[in-house]
Protein backbone atom coordinates (compact mmCIF):
# COMPACT_ATOMS: atom_id res chain seq x y z
CA UNK A 1 0.00 0.00 0.00
CA UNK A 2 1.50 3.46 -1.07
CA UNK A 3 2.48 5.51 1.68
CA UNK A 4 0.04 8.16 0.74
CA UNK A 5 -2.94 5.70 1.39
CA UNK A 6 -2.35 6.25 5.53
CA UNK A 7 -1.45 9.62 5.35
CA UNK A 8 -3.65 11.63 7.32
CA UNK A 9 -2.66 15.05 5.36
CA UNK A 10 -3.46 13.01 1.63
CA UNK A 11 -6.73 11.74 3.00
CA UNK A 12 -7.79 15.34 3.97
CA UNK A 13 -7.03 16.41 0.03
CA UNK A 14 -8.86 13.96 -0.98
CA UNK A 15 -11.88 14.91 1.22
CA UNK A 16 -11.58 11.35 2.66
CA UNK A 17 -11.45 13.19 6.18
CA UNK A 18 -12.99 16.61 6.87
CA UNK A 19 -11.25 19.79 7.53
CA UNK A 20 -12.18 23.27 8.29
CA UNK A 21 -11.10 24.55 5.03
CA UNK A 22 -9.56 27.73 4.53
CA UNK A 23 -8.03 28.17 0.79
CA UNK A 24 -7.40 25.77 -1.75
CA UNK A 25 -5.26 26.03 -5.07
CA UNK A 26 -3.71 23.74 -7.88
CA UNK A 27 -0.68 22.60 -5.56
CA UNK A 28 -1.57 23.48 -2.30
CA UNK A 29 -4.27 23.70 0.84
CA UNK A 30 -4.57 25.10 4.06
CA UNK A 31 -7.13 24.38 6.94
CA UNK A 32 -7.41 24.64 10.65
CA UNK A 33 -5.07 22.67 13.03
CA UNK A 34 -7.44 20.91 15.23
CA UNK A 35 -5.12 20.47 17.88
CA UNK A 36 -4.36 24.19 17.85
CA UNK A 37 -1.16 25.92 20.00
CA UNK A 38 -3.52 29.41 19.68
CA UNK A 39 -6.81 30.62 18.87
CA UNK A 40 -6.56 30.77 15.13
CA UNK A 41 -3.48 28.13 14.62
CA UNK A 42 -3.85 27.10 10.37
CA UNK A 43 -1.76 24.59 8.42
CA UNK A 44 -0.71 24.79 5.21
CA UNK A 45 0.55 21.74 3.24
CA UNK A 46 0.73 21.01 -0.56
CA UNK A 47 -1.37 18.40 -1.80
CA UNK A 48 0.86 16.08 -3.13
CA UNK A 49 2.26 14.24 -0.09
CA UNK A 50 6.07 14.69 0.01
CA UNK A 51 7.58 13.65 3.76
CA UNK A 52 9.82 16.73 4.80
CA UNK A 53 11.81 19.14 3.53
CA UNK A 54 14.33 17.49 2.14
CA UNK A 55 12.01 15.62 0.21
CA UNK A 56 9.76 18.21 -1.32
CA UNK A 57 11.23 19.76 -4.55
CA UNK A 58 12.28 23.59 -4.14
CA UNK A 59 9.52 25.04 -6.38
CA UNK A 60 6.79 23.29 -4.66
CA UNK A 61 8.11 24.38 -0.87
CA UNK A 62 8.34 27.82 -2.37
CA UNK A 63 4.13 27.39 -3.55
CA UNK A 64 3.64 26.16 0.24
CA UNK A 65 5.28 29.44 2.01
CA UNK A 66 3.20 31.82 -0.79
CA UNK A 67 0.07 29.86 0.83
CA UNK A 68 1.26 30.61 4.22
CA UNK A 69 1.97 34.02 3.47
CA UNK A 70 -1.62 34.38 2.28
CA UNK A 71 -3.07 32.54 5.05
CA UNK A 72 -0.91 34.63 7.66
CA UNK A 73 -2.31 37.77 6.57
CA UNK A 74 -6.06 36.41 7.08
CA UNK A 75 -5.31 35.33 10.05
CA UNK A 76 -3.50 38.72 11.18
CA UNK A 77 -6.71 40.24 9.96
CA UNK A 78 -9.16 38.37 11.82
CA UNK A 79 -7.24 37.78 15.16
CA UNK A 80 -5.33 40.68 15.41
CA UNK A 81 -2.68 38.70 17.57
CA UNK A 82 0.34 40.17 18.45
CA UNK A 83 2.71 38.57 16.14
CA UNK A 84 2.50 34.89 14.19
CA UNK A 85 5.20 32.10 13.68
CA UNK A 86 5.69 30.15 10.69
CA UNK A 87 6.92 26.41 11.65
CA UNK A 88 7.91 23.82 10.00
CA UNK A 89 8.60 20.13 11.81
CA UNK A 90 11.08 17.63 10.18
CA UNK A 91 12.18 14.37 11.90
CA UNK A 92 11.44 12.89 15.71
CA UNK A 93 14.05 15.34 17.06
CA UNK A 94 12.05 18.25 16.08
CA UNK A 95 8.41 16.51 16.90
CA UNK A 96 7.16 15.93 13.19
CA UNK A 97 3.51 14.94 13.82
CA UNK A 98 2.37 14.07 10.29
CA UNK A 99 5.37 12.95 7.87
CA UNK A 100 3.76 15.14 4.94
CA UNK A 101 5.22 18.83 4.54
CA UNK A 102 3.52 20.88 6.72
CA UNK A 103 3.85 24.80 7.88
CA UNK A 104 1.97 25.86 10.79
CA UNK A 105 0.38 29.20 11.15
CA UNK A 106 0.75 29.82 14.76
CA UNK A 107 -1.22 33.60 15.54
CA UNK A 108 1.12 34.60 19.01
CA UNK A 109 0.09 36.86 21.75
CA UNK A 110 2.52 38.17 24.30
CA UNK A 111 1.65 36.07 27.16
CA UNK A 112 1.07 32.97 25.87
CA UNK A 113 4.29 31.08 26.83
CA UNK A 114 4.45 28.98 24.13
CA UNK A 115 8.30 29.21 23.90
CA UNK A 116 8.87 29.37 20.32
CA UNK A 117 11.37 32.14 21.05
CA UNK A 118 14.61 30.40 22.49
CA UNK A 119 16.90 33.71 23.63
CA UNK A 120 19.85 35.82 21.80
CA UNK A 121 22.94 34.23 23.52
CA UNK A 122 26.10 34.81 21.48
CA UNK A 123 27.80 31.57 20.12
CA UNK A 124 31.68 31.03 20.21
CA UNK A 125 32.82 32.57 16.91
CA UNK A 126 35.12 29.30 16.47
CA UNK A 127 32.63 27.06 16.47
CA UNK A 128 29.97 29.08 14.65
CA UNK A 129 33.29 28.93 12.02
CA UNK A 130 33.33 25.19 11.85
CA UNK A 131 29.69 25.02 11.83
CA UNK A 132 29.60 27.60 8.33
CA UNK A 133 32.63 25.28 7.05
CA UNK A 134 31.22 21.81 7.11
CA UNK A 135 27.83 23.00 5.86
CA UNK A 136 29.53 24.76 2.92
CA UNK A 137 31.20 21.50 2.49
CA UNK A 138 27.97 20.24 1.79
CA UNK A 139 26.29 22.94 -0.63
CA UNK A 140 29.36 22.51 -2.49
CA UNK A 141 28.53 19.23 -3.54
CA UNK A 142 25.81 19.43 -5.09
CA UNK B 1 17.12 58.08 6.58
CA UNK B 2 15.40 54.49 4.58
CA UNK B 3 14.73 52.12 7.06
CA UNK B 4 17.37 50.14 5.19
CA UNK B 5 19.86 51.96 6.05
CA UNK B 6 19.30 51.30 9.95
CA UNK B 7 19.24 47.16 8.95
CA UNK B 8 21.32 45.02 10.38
CA UNK B 9 20.99 42.09 7.34
CA UNK B 10 20.34 45.38 4.80
CA UNK B 11 24.38 45.80 6.21
CA UNK B 12 25.19 41.91 6.11
CA UNK B 13 23.48 41.93 2.42
CA UNK B 14 26.06 45.02 0.86
CA UNK B 15 28.97 43.80 2.93
CA UNK B 16 28.88 46.58 5.61
CA UNK B 17 28.65 44.43 8.20
CA UNK B 18 30.40 40.91 8.07
CA UNK B 19 29.13 37.47 8.14
CA UNK B 20 29.71 33.60 7.97
CA UNK B 21 27.96 33.19 4.37
CA UNK B 22 26.74 30.18 3.20
CA UNK B 23 25.07 30.60 -0.21
CA UNK B 24 23.73 33.70 -2.31
CA UNK B 25 21.83 33.63 -5.11
CA UNK B 26 20.34 36.88 -7.10
CA UNK B 27 17.64 37.02 -4.53
CA UNK B 28 18.42 35.37 -1.08
CA UNK B 29 21.11 35.12 1.52
CA UNK B 30 22.06 32.52 3.86
CA UNK B 31 24.59 33.16 6.86
CA UNK B 32 25.50 31.53 10.19
CA UNK B 33 23.42 33.12 13.11
CA UNK B 34 25.73 34.37 15.63
CA UNK B 35 23.04 33.74 18.46
CA UNK B 36 22.92 29.99 17.64
CA UNK B 37 19.77 28.07 19.45
CA UNK B 38 21.94 24.87 18.11
CA UNK B 39 24.64 24.20 16.75
CA UNK B 40 24.56 24.47 13.25
CA UNK B 41 21.64 27.23 13.29
CA UNK B 42 21.47 29.35 9.91
CA UNK B 43 19.91 32.52 8.70
CA UNK B 44 17.86 32.89 5.37
CA UNK B 45 16.87 35.83 4.25
CA UNK B 46 15.67 38.04 1.31
CA UNK B 47 18.54 40.39 -0.69
CA UNK B 48 15.47 43.21 -0.63
CA UNK B 49 14.01 44.64 2.57
CA UNK B 50 10.60 43.16 3.59
CA UNK B 51 9.82 43.19 7.47
CA UNK B 52 8.02 40.45 7.46
CA UNK B 53 5.09 37.87 6.38
CA UNK B 54 2.83 40.39 5.24
CA UNK B 55 4.87 42.69 3.46
CA UNK B 56 7.48 40.33 1.30
CA UNK B 57 5.40 39.44 -2.03
CA UNK B 58 4.47 35.96 -2.66
CA UNK B 59 7.29 35.03 -5.28
CA UNK B 60 9.76 36.49 -3.09
CA UNK B 61 9.03 34.82 -0.24
CA UNK B 62 8.51 31.10 -1.86
CA UNK B 63 12.53 32.09 -3.12
CA UNK B 64 13.56 32.71 0.83
CA UNK B 65 11.46 28.75 1.36
CA UNK B 66 13.69 27.24 -1.50
CA UNK B 67 17.12 28.51 -0.40
CA UNK B 68 15.91 27.36 3.36
CA UNK B 69 15.26 24.33 1.91
CA UNK B 70 18.88 24.42 0.26
CA UNK B 71 20.44 25.20 3.82
CA UNK B 72 17.97 22.33 5.37
CA UNK B 73 19.45 20.09 3.20
CA UNK B 74 23.33 20.83 3.39
CA UNK B 75 22.87 21.27 7.50
CA UNK B 76 21.45 17.91 7.73
CA UNK B 77 23.96 16.24 5.79
CA UNK B 78 26.58 18.13 7.38
CA UNK B 79 25.94 17.71 11.23
CA UNK B 80 23.21 15.02 11.19
CA UNK B 81 20.72 16.05 13.56
CA UNK B 82 17.64 14.39 15.24
CA UNK B 83 15.52 16.88 13.44
CA UNK B 84 15.42 20.52 12.21
CA UNK B 85 12.94 23.65 12.56
CA UNK B 86 12.29 26.03 10.07
CA UNK B 87 10.72 29.62 12.33
CA UNK B 88 9.92 32.54 11.05
CA UNK B 89 8.75 34.83 13.42
CA UNK B 90 6.71 38.35 13.06
CA UNK B 91 5.91 40.71 15.07
CA UNK B 92 6.79 41.66 18.76
CA UNK B 93 4.36 39.28 20.48
CA UNK B 94 6.73 36.38 18.53
CA UNK B 95 9.83 37.99 19.59
CA UNK B 96 11.15 38.90 16.02
CA UNK B 97 14.36 40.23 16.62
CA UNK B 98 15.39 41.89 13.31
CA UNK B 99 12.42 43.70 11.18
CA UNK B 100 13.49 42.48 8.11
CA UNK B 101 11.90 38.72 7.63
CA UNK B 102 14.49 35.54 8.25
CA UNK B 103 13.53 32.05 8.07
CA UNK B 104 16.56 30.45 10.98
CA UNK B 105 16.89 26.91 9.91
CA UNK B 106 17.42 25.45 13.31
CA UNK B 107 18.73 21.72 13.53
CA UNK B 108 17.54 19.71 16.83
CA UNK B 109 18.34 17.36 18.92
CA UNK B 110 15.87 14.82 21.00
CA UNK B 111 17.10 16.53 24.66
CA UNK B 112 17.88 20.33 23.42
CA UNK B 113 15.17 21.24 25.55
CA UNK B 114 14.58 24.38 22.69
CA UNK B 115 10.10 23.46 23.26
CA UNK B 116 10.07 24.40 19.97
CA UNK B 117 6.91 21.60 20.13
CA UNK B 118 3.68 22.87 22.02
CA UNK B 119 2.39 19.23 22.68
CA UNK B 120 -0.77 18.46 20.81
CA UNK B 121 -3.74 19.16 22.75
CA UNK B 122 -7.21 19.21 21.29
CA UNK B 123 -9.28 22.25 21.02
CA UNK B 124 -12.92 23.27 21.39
CA UNK B 125 -14.43 22.56 17.89
CA UNK B 126 -16.53 25.28 18.09
CA UNK B 127 -14.41 27.94 18.57
CA UNK B 128 -11.99 25.89 15.93
CA UNK B 129 -15.30 26.46 13.47
CA UNK B 130 -15.29 30.15 14.32
CA UNK B 131 -11.69 30.74 13.75
CA UNK B 132 -11.77 29.17 10.51
CA UNK B 133 -14.89 31.61 9.57
CA UNK B 134 -13.56 34.80 10.71
CA UNK B 135 -9.90 33.85 8.70
CA UNK B 136 -12.00 32.74 5.54
CA UNK B 137 -13.68 36.30 5.95
CA UNK B 138 -10.77 37.90 5.29
CA UNK B 139 -9.79 35.79 2.53
CA UNK B 140 -12.60 36.41 0.27
CA UNK B 141 -12.19 40.32 0.79
CA UNK B 142 -8.97 39.74 -1.48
Amino acid sequence: MPEEDNCIFCRIVTGDIPCHKLYEDDTTLAFMDINPANPGHALVIPKSHWPDVATIPAEAIGRVAATAKTIAEAVIAALAPDGLNLVQANGRGAAQSVPHLHIHVVPRQRDDGLKLNWGLTPGEPGEIAEWAERIRGELNKK
